[in-house]
């Protein structure tokens, strides 16, 4: 009876305040931007303002008024997707309660700093703003090197929802959220059911798909809900998300074959919970979860085919500095991991990432990570591998401060590191649904740690009861049809992600005209298809999307002549070229490739097989913001060029450079007269992991002779390198290459004759980059 | 209607759960250690365990158990007073709302690290549990190195309440609040409505009355409330209270001529509201609060006659380190000083405290404190001073990160920073009760900052609101008969913090005898008068106690001949020797003042006034664990001597030193065959203000010939030196002392005649405390 009392008494209360606060506002559609200033400046709460359909270009949005929770004031599409925001256009907010509805920004770049902007000077700030069923498609500066970000959050309470975001191949994190100042602290900003598309690598750090805070920020409370995301090939930098400030929450987000981490980089106490993070069966690109600081809680997460190492492991528990710098890596201390689920990954758990001790003749002692994870529980984690994973903890130190209880795996534990906390059954797991493995019944032996009663649900919702629990992230019963990946809770309800498929065409050539016209009017993907025979060229051939030029008959390869002195090949952004089977002949006057000089706003690739390359300058030669995801050169032939292939001007010390991946294989190069490759990257900062080389099993001779350092091949700073089985044989030089010892590299099985040495220097001096 | 429904249901929620929760408990009189063991295993929640009458002595209490918050498990002493722990005892306490209540501590000491620990082990911890009116008095370790805390916080929601807590003179802070740990964070502790009765000066750091939190956990969220506390002469060290940890809160505590400030070391997000900071007319050591880090809010505080400097400033607002390391200085950012008071300060604002850029050659860059404060707001201060106060601003640097908004002053701003945000006014103040000045009228332009809304009340808990308001801790009209500070609500209802004034007598000495017995039968304070003539002392004389040794005769002074190879005066735990008017003579085997080598516990003091010495080993030699609050020599003649003044055993390099004040005035020193004066401070952290020495107006002739290091005065890392009017003449020395120019310090108008030469470093090297 006094309950009904009570409840009754609080739902007049409720129904009064909801009836007194109801408006009916004004629609007001507008078709240009001074309609649409005049309509913002005149707007009261529960107002609707209507982008006409139609393109807006070059406008400048400044959205500003007072809405109330009730009655917000709208910014909305005519219809979702004929409104495009096009050219120099951005999108400021401030005030409060505005809502901003159906936008889609494509087919141009911001003027400013940023794409939609949450506050519109700091007398205007937005608070309880949202932004929701809007698109930003590849809005990317033509500038790599210029940075900006897309969203980028100030205030308070604001909100990004049920947006598709993707395509960001300039500097700077896609969304970012600003802590600077107590007007911006508290936020409870709130980032859910967006689904952010790929983002291509982009050489080097400040690729985040997402950045809470900055070091400078990070003792903010923040409180940054990111929920129910899908983060789909966010390829960026090893961070997918940067937590850099306090009481962020993660929850329930799903991380598809992204190249990067959920990275806790500063700041303390976040909850990730829920989340899904899918590799696939062979990338070692695809990360987990990084740890560092104080007092987070991971829990039940399902991490499913994940085989990333060290700073990219699915659980990947750094070492810190002793007292570390602000900007540098404070001690793991404090935290739980807890409750979740390790899906045939491959050594998931790694602890003392980072730690470098050995490198202290080359580093400041501030810069020595000695401090390892202490007070930390793992706890009730299932891990589970269909083949077995005997080494399921990978140590970089002592593991003195870990305290594991109560987690299983069906694979015996070889690892150097062997706790009685992780203990060896075998376990019964069923696929229920596309990577979705579930244990056949709850194995309810846990671990009661300090605290986790607050851990009531697992990864479905399902509740974690005294009777009902299991280790994992899932406790059984699941739900029928239980799926991982639901996809119609991320992204919009309008705008279609999935791609058409192009079934490519061969365009047959067998005349210079024909060549020039069919690479005109391809489609990105189709195939050049050249007769065999001699043609000369005398132009600039533009490469601006998907292209393979090839031979008709491979055993009798067409040749191109270049006559012109302008390169051969200009590869032009997304420009894709597949040579295959071709002699490429210059005059000596060109380079076979060169990027544009400016505004190679996206991508390129690049690859050479089977071909015969001769008498160019340079056979590549690039600009500074250019960058090729991957250069590749297989069975082919480089010859009589000044030089080869020049992966040099991205000579900044920020840790960027011009290619990720740069593949040399199988090929013979002789009389190259200067450097065969230049593949450049400046700085240091070992969370940026960059650049990847690998020159295999090539043949190399009477080349380097104009060699300003006498060195054949230079890799400076360049992370990754295999250098196995190839040849040098009569070359001028001193040096063939310097390898880098500290990183694993050292050369296999080459044969060096009359040529200079490959050297090993374990600790390159390197000039840090913060 | 709906209100009264609405309430009418709770309370009848109220009333019931209110009912049902009443457990008679048990009341269990124990008299020795082991009934008590028994009845704290016995217990239950509601029982009252009571302590019988009597001294426990020896005794380590752990008391654990578990009540509840409407049945607590109490220990309390059957009378208060009459229950005293003595000897090697201490407390521990671990289990969830269990009460200490009324005992005693004297007498003794802890054989652990803590008097009272709210943990009896990592697996025990106590949470919900209270220590009240309970006195902690010199319980204070024998050997001042050893380091203990007299109450140390674990867990969470504990309190120490009503409680007096005096006389620390050991290393270590007397409260420390732990925050290592899941289990310690969000703790929200109370310490409330205690007395923190006098601590003497330490001599160096570690002598703080209350820390919270320390580096290596400062982005915790601790929450302690600090609040209604009085702080009496707590004068251990610059940090009465060191914060270092998140969202603490002061609020409302009097802090009554303490040498120290409450400091905001580590940690953001502080709360400083109403507390009151009493100074006096001339000293330079009472501080008030000194900022660093981020976000703090200091609003409604009254600082009054405070005249300290730099670090001991009313407001100091430090620069911080860039990118500091964990345990230096951050940066100031996002502080708001608002509504504050400053009643006849001098220069009450400091600005860049502890700028170091000119020290750049002598520290290490991650050293430098460069970073100004910025993103701070200064508003509706009021600055009053019945005889102006022309500079009321500081800079060491320049401010331009400071936003001063509807300041007023009383005053002329002859300041090199001028804002227009501090206003020069004809200001009206009266005083209504002792040092409680207040406006006659409410100053009532004020500045409406971001979140200001949330400060509702002033100093005294009257309302802010939009009619009525004003710059300033106070708001008119404030309740009849108001007083600055009401000593009822601090410490404990029984012990009386009064001491009984004794009245000094006069013991007339005539003979050896007279004396040594005089001496033994003096009561502190008394003053042994002895007749002119030459007595013979063959043993130690042991001063424990105040005492003074004066000649009837001033004109006809008494001689003591000193024949023992023993000290002369053997200096005790709070000795305090004033000798005036006398001869003392050695015979070159002993010394003439010397501590004991160990358990020097508590302070001494050393008076030499118109006196003559001659003839002794040391003038005064000391142990390393022993600390002089003053030694002074005035108007006195000291020859003859192998060494002078020798403060030198506190060698280590933590900033610790053996005498706060070294005094040394208008005295004559004659073939002092080594050094006149080694007074020594090893390490160096510029917030550790340590050490001061005056050396005026002496005449220092033939003296330091077997000097090891050519040297006459060695003052070695001492900060505070008047070094000035001195002569000195025919001294074989190269060196009569080095003065350090980076301090501040200079020879003035001294004479100097075949001498060494005084030499002024700018900046000493000296090793780093951290």
């Amino acid at each position: 009876m006094k309950r009904i009392i009570f409840i009754t008494g609080l739902l007049i209360l409720f129904i009064a305040c909801k009836q007194s606060a109801i408006i009916e506002g004004n629609s007001i559609k507008v078709s240009n931007i001074n309609e649409l200033n005049a309509a913002i400046k005149n707007s009261n709460a529960g107002d609707n303002i209507i982008l006409a359909n139609g393109v807006w270009r070059d406008v400048e949005i400044n959205f500003y008024g007072n809405g109330t929770k009730e009655n917000p004031i709208t910014l909305m599409a005519e219809e979702k997707g004929k409104v495009t925001i096009e050219g120099a256009s951005n999108l400021k907010i401030g005030g409060s309660y505005l809502e901003v509805n159906g936008l889609y920004f494509k087919n141009g770049h911001t003027p400013s700093k940023n794409v939609i902007q949450f506050k519109i000077n700091n007398d205007t700030i937005a608070n309880h703003c949202k932004v929701t069923q809007c698109v930003i498609e590849e809005f990317t500066q033509p500038d790599r090197d210029v940075s900006d970000h897309w969203v980028e959050f100030w205030g308070r309470h604001n909100e990004l929802s049920h947006c598709y975001i993707t395509g960001k191949s300039n500097f700077g994190p896609t969304i970012i959220v600003q802590l600077k100042g107590n007007q911006h602290i508290k936020t409870y900003h709130q980032i859910v059911n967006n689904h952010f598309g790929p983002r291509p690598r982009k050489g080097g750090p400040h690729g985040e798909t997402m950045q809470i805070g900055d070091s400078g920020t990070s003792m903010t409370p923040a409180h940054v809900v990111v929920s129910n995301n899908l983060f789909e090939r966010c390829n960026g930098e090893v961070e997918i998300i940067s937590s850099k400030s306090n009481f962020n929450e993660f929850r329930n987000n799903v991380f598809f074959e992204s190249e990067g981490s959920l990275v806790l980089r500063h700041g303390n106490y976040a909850t990730i919970d829920g989340n899904i993070f899918i590799g696939n069966d062979n990338s070692k690109f695809i990360g987990g979860i990084r740890v560092i600081n104080t007092g987070h809680w991971i829990t039940n997460n399902y991490f499913y085919k994940l085989k990333g190492e060290t700073f990219r492991a699915p659980l990947s528990v750094m070492n810190g500095i002793p007292k570390s710098p602000l900007n540098r890596y404070n001690q793991v201390t404090d935290a739980v991991v807890a409750y979740n689920s390790f899906i045939d990954c491959k050594s998931p758990w790694q602890f003392s990432v980072g730690s470098n001790v050995s490198q202290s003749d080359v580093l400041p002692p501030s810069e020595i990570r000695s401090a390892r994870p202490i007070r930390t529980v793992v706890a009730n984690n299932l891990l589970f591998n269909s083949e077995g994973d005997e080494y399921p903890i990978v140590n970089y130190d002592k593991v003195d401060g870990i305290n594991f209880k109560n987690n299983i795996t069906n694979s015996e534990n070889k690892s150097e590191i062997k706790p009685k906390g992780l203990i060896t059954k075998e376990v019964q797991v069923k696929q229920v649904s596309d990577g979705l493995c579930i244990l056949t019944e709850n194995y309810t032996d846990i671990f009661n740690g300090f605290d986790f009663e607050t851990i009531t649900t697992d990864i479905f919702g399902t509740e974690r009861t005294s009777e009902s629990n299991s280790v994992g992230a899932i406790v059984n019963p699941v739900k029928e049809n239980a799926i991982l990946v639901d996809k119609s809770k991320y992204g919009t309800d309008w705008f279609s992600t999935e791609k058409v498929k192009y079934e490519p065409k061969k365009i047959q050539v067998s005349s210079n005209a024909e060549l020039v016209e069919g690479l005109n009017a391809a489609n990105s993907g189709d195939i050049l298809v050249v007769k065999s025979g001699s043609y000369t060229v005398d132009s600039s051939l533009k490469i601006n999307k998907r292209i393979t030029i090839t031979s008709e008959d491979k055993n009798n390869k067409a040749e191109l002549v270049f006559t012109s002195e302008n390169t051969a090949f200009e590869m032009n952004p997304k420009g894709n070229l597949i040579i295959e089977d071709i002699i490429l002949k210059g005059n000596k006057t060109q380079d076979a490739f060169a990027t544009l000089d400016k505004n190679m706003t996206k991508a390129y690739n690049l690859w050479i097989k089977n071909s015969e390359l001769s008498d160019f300058k340079s056979v590549l030669r690039v600009s500074k913001g250019s960058f090729a995801d991957t250069v590749s050169v297989a069975n082919s032939t480089i010859k009589n060029c000044v030089r080869g292939i020049m992966l040099n001007k991205e000579t900044n010390d920020g840790g960027d450079y011009n290619c990720e991946f740069v593949n040399i294989t199988n090929s013979t190069f002789e009389n190259i007269q200067e450097v065969v490759l230049d593949f450049y990257r400046g700085g240091y900062d070992e969370s940026t992991i960059g650049g990847h080389l690998t020159f295999q099993n090539n043949h190399v001779s009477n080349s380097g002779g104009n060699s300003d350092e006498a060195i054949l091949i230079k890799n400076r700073g360049i992370v990754n390198v295999d250098f196995s089985n190839n040849t040098f044989k009569n070359n001028p030089v001193k040096l063939i290459a310097v390898l880098w010892g500290a990183k694993g590299q050292k050369p296999v099985n080459n044969t060096t004759i009359n040529s200079g040495k490959i050297e090993v220097v374990q600790n390159l001096k390197l000039k840090l980059m913060y």
